[in-house]
């Protein structure tokens, strides 16, 4: 059985390569020299890259700054809030370089892998459907009104996000960021 | 001179291969042989692909479906999503492939190329305007009321429309960009 510890070893290396040069920038190659382990052991790990990249998403999608512990004393609002700017803060760190790898991985990989295709599908899902209970708890709470479908806004607000981190990327600048945190929260949730 | 025939081959191939295979994964050699001029000539008309990709965006986002004629019967808001429609609909035909070569290239090479990051921001920048310039008619029009920020609102849209692109990509169904429309004319607009 193959040590447990150079499978992981290979997973961090590879979130972080594919996270900074893209998917098809790193060869199996590039990723065992990142991660210190002799290249043939890649394969008693991996059946290929595309499976390595499919873990990369889950792992990269887990390990989101979305999951972290707000303040239980938040009303659901504020903790929506909250998670969108834990995640800003951590774009703002690398100076809004990279982005976010479940948007670089569906849009690089989406024409060209159907393993990583799926597994990015599922993460954007799992996400978008936190959104849809917070908004749930929201209404709930008499923080928002009863109008809009939070089944389709969940999904909707996402997506504005991804695409604001994308042109962050573009102008390498917080504003379409704060821009989103501001129309999302002072118009479409009030 | 070189002749103007061969730089105009030179971009549209591009735009094309650009589109279908992604930036890195194209060499000059790839655009040369696709536009079928010999590889010599690339570099009369372009001090380097950066350029050329630079001038793919511009070509590309002056292009789009986004501009073409709309009834001029339409109200404001309903020119606006006319135009969102008439996007969604050339997304439609390639089945979901593809994606914006906006998003695509601002999330692949904001990182590596400063040339292209700029014209993709510039790019954003003209498109996001006229969903401002829309939004300002539509307000003028009542159609929308007084409340949100348009100069804020605009880009949001854009991005929030440039998300939803990446996620209908990633499932290869336009369920996103249904969601996207229902989201943005029954409940932001409202």
């Amino acid at each position: 059985m193959p040590r447990v510890g150079v499978r992981e070893v290979l997973v961090e290396a590879a979130v972080t390569e594919f996270h900074r040069h893209g998917y098809a920038a790193c060869s199996v190659d590039t990723i065992t020299k990142a991660a210190g382990v002799p290249k043939g052991s890649f394969y008693n790990h991996f059946a290929s890259k595309e499976h390595l990249g499919a873990e990369v998403v889950a792992r990269y999608a887990a390990g989101s700054a979305w999951w972290q512990e707000v303040d239980p004393g938040l009303s659901p609002l504020q903790q929506l809030r909250a998670r969108f700017r834990a995640v800003v803060d951590v774009l703002a760190e690398s100076r809004f370089t990279r982005g976010c790898l479940l948007g670089n991985m569906g849009t690089e990989v989406a024409d060209r892998s159907d393993v990583i295709r799926e597994q990015v599908g599922t993460s954007l899902c799992q996400w978008s459907e936190d959104i849809v209970a917070i908004l749930r708890a929201a209404r709930a709470a008499g923080e928002i009104s009863a109008g809009p479908d939070v089944e389709r806004l969940g999904p909707f607000l996402l997506d504005a996000f991804q695409g604001a981190i994308m042109h962050s990327k573009v102008v390498k600048d917080v504003e379409p960021l704060e821009d989103f945190l501001s129309v999302v929260f002072d118009t479409v949730l009030r």
